[in-house]
């Protein structure tokens, strides 16, 4: 096979303490929650020339357990809401892209096509909306509901969402204001285009009160790995962050959503799929593995079952902690393909509970690799030219050290075998990512071209 | 009358282009619509010491007769969506604190609870959350609704939205989180606190998931001159961007707001009235006047109807442009007092629509004072003196001259009369207004303190 012609796109997923659950415990962890933290992260980030800065996020604090909780840093509270993050990151940096999270269980779409539309704005084009449904059962509480919202139904609002948010993104043409002080016209309302949705869940009027943003439109990056994720996914993300363990699972899965663009006139590159890399880097094998175990000691038992319950959806804490994984566990409302993946490791390397959350609690899920730059470098290629992925999202172990480790160790290495920029391709995270900046739908301009 | 022993508080109403309706037909003005123009505008407030700046919204373009919209700045449209500005400017300023409107009627509490929170966080203790209920009856149909909300049905709402608001910046004791490393505790179980919200309006449980902010909450901001408006502020405000334009009505306004305190176990100095004032400064009269007169006369008459029906809710166009304002109009759902307010004006002076609307255009239903900056000095002296106002909201004609203008005539004239400060005095918004930092209403500390 030949070598791929496009570089490897390297996203950090910033958590303040970093991706491991006892990160914090660690005493060469930062435990700061100030803005400062995050912005000597986002500079660390924007100085390796990484595409993007990525938040997770949810809409309540994960009390399920208040006392297994109160041993987490990651309980669901963050320092801060990542929008109003972002938007303070935006001011102080320059290039590097600006992902957040949202969800549209329980946000309102016109609201939220407006904040990240002026994020857009205030960053110069580096805006990105990582879209999720939250499955978090307890974030429906904060929100009226008496029950978490069932995964069709979520999804059914997802898409409705979706199309809302981007049909308002196009309200106004590029050139909709004119701003003539002679004619006193300020804008031209030929190119204003009422949206006038009328859906199941929305009834919105539009046009969105802010002007179009600088990259047409914000980067709609999701995450879903469910079969109706992938539909939404190949039909409207640009950027996927999966999360899989084995090359073949990342293959099959890269295969299965680019094959679904073509349905949705998309071609393969209007999509980037960057799975989450969990890496523990030293110099030498055995430094890797000693940064990890001193890690997984810090795992007190109620936290990993309790995140083991959170990620799986099933609660383990009633059977031995040494024993094997009962066989008739049922069927949750966490997202079935979540459930799947985390039981199904546990099955595949007849892992006990203990041997399970000890696994898990590291990169939660995600794929995670112990070792030295080289064979770190090595994986990444692999998945990278079998088509596995187009690029990463790096879940540092702790922060600030397990990101600045990745910098100085991985990405001279990545480098060295020209699979990572030198310097950004463009001022836009579209244009970094390889994306097209997308035409308006509506606009005034494209019926008179096609004319 | 013994002189008042605090000083004038200055808030900078910030409008891109300026509050004249006209301002961005100016040559002087800029019409600059990019994150530099705003900053440029913080520093100049933050340089001069001001208290806060201050950010309108609305969440519908206004776009009810669309050919008036369009030779209008002030269309609703605005470049910038509040709260990611605010977050933008707060990591490149120190001092000013950072005031942004959002409603009520269209927000989700849980969300904006949490945004607000974050916003104080990253600003270390500058945020306000002006509270408005959105009384532009285009709104609703960006949120679902088939009609405006009626006043009295978006007050219900308003008064349980703020009870849920401020419960939420409650959920934590300033010291729940204690992060010791040892013993493997993050947070402290104790000092967590479910909101458990029932009414008629939200279900919110709680916790929210951020900590306390640094001055215990934002600082709650309010505008409304109804009854309900007047009600709702006396029991939650902490500050009033009142408007009016006579002695005799900001001096009774404050008497009665004041006077409602104690009713709800506060004190006079918890809650600051701040009216706003359009100042149009020369260094002689002449040259106040003929700035005025250049402002007025790029006033379309389509822009100046459109704004008098948008002001008073109603539409004048069908009535001779010279002739006087109808006696038999009829109330609308525009807010009562707004109304009255605009009508009362025309009436008092016997104005024809024409002379109503250039009468209005300017500081569009706010104190308009044109003069030098003694004459200027001189009536918020009196005003503050009289206890009209604890302090002004400024809203400069045109940006960024008359701003600038004000900052460099007015500013030193009131400090000359030892009126306004030379440096902050706190690095809080609540220290530099003279507001108490609020004590959790659930902490542990305080029982223990009580028993």
């Amino acid at each position: 096979m030949g070598r791929r012609k496009d570089k490897i796109k390297l996203g950090a997923f910033l958590l303040f303490t970093g991706h491991h659950v006892a990160a914090w415990r660690h005493p060469q962890a930062s435990v700061g929650t100030d803005f400062e933290n995050y912005f000597e992260l986002a500079k660390l980030a924007e100085a390796a020339k990484f595409d993007a800065i990525f938040f997770a996020d949810g809409v309540a604090a994960r009390l399920k357990v208040v006392e297994a909780a109160s041993r987490k840093a990651h309980s669901g509270v963050y320092p801060f809401e990542p929008i109003t993050l972002l938007s303070a990151l935006s001011s102080v940096t320059r290039n590097i892209g600006l992902i957040a999270t949202a969800s549209t269980s329980f946000s309102d779409p016109y609201n939220l096509a407006r904040q990240f539309g002026s994020l857009d704005r205030l960053s110069a084009g580096r805006a990105g909306w990582n879209l999720v449904t939250s499955s978090d059962p307890e974030a429906a509480y904060n929100f009226g509901h008496e029950a978490q919202i069932l995964h069709a139904d979520r999804y059914d609002r997802a898409e409705e969402f979706a199309d809302v948010v981007l049909g308002l993104w196009d309200s106004w043409d590029d050139d909709a204001f004119i701003r003539d002080r002679e004619s006193g016209r300020y804008f031209d309302p030929e190119r204003l285009h009422r949206l006038d949705h009328k859906g199941r869940h929305f009834k919105v009027r539009g046009p969105l009160n802010i002007p179009r943003s600088p990259q047409g439109r914000p980067v709609l990056v999701q995450a879903g790995a469910s079969g109706p994720g992938k539909e939404l996914a190949a039909r409207t993300a640009e950027a996927i962050f999966a999360a899989h363990i084995t090359l073949d699972e990342a293959k099959s899965f890269y295969a299965d959503v680019k094959g679904k663009l073509g349905a949705y006139g998309r071609s393969l590159d209007d999509l980037k799929i960057l799975p989450g890399i969990f890496p523990v880097v030293g110099r030498s094998e055995t430094e890797a593995q000693e940064k990890f175990e001193a890690l997984q000691e810090l795992i007190q038992p109620q936290v990993g079952l309790n995140l083991l319950s959170q990620l799986s959806g099933v609660d383990l804490s009633p059977y031995p902690l040494d024993g094997p994984i009962p066989s008739d566990l049922p069927v949750t409302n966490a997202g079935k393909s979540r459930q799947e993946l985390v039981l199904d490791l546990a099955r595949r390397e007849n892992l006990t509970i203990r041997q399970l959350y000890l696994r898990i609690a590291g990169a939660r899920g995600h794929w995670q690799v112990v070792g030295t730059p080289s064979q770190i470098a090595d994986v990444m290629e692999e998945r990278f030219e079998n088509y596995g992925a187009d690029g990463f999202n790096i879940m540092a172990p702790i922060m600030p050290g397990g990101l600045a480790d990745f910098i100085e160790l991985v990405v001279p290495e990545l480098r060295r075998r020209g699979l990572f920029r030198t310097e950004y391709e463009g001022t836009t995270l579209r244009e970094n990512l390889g994306l097209k900046r997308p035409v308006n739908r509506f606009a005034v301009s494209n019926a008179a071209a096609a004319e």
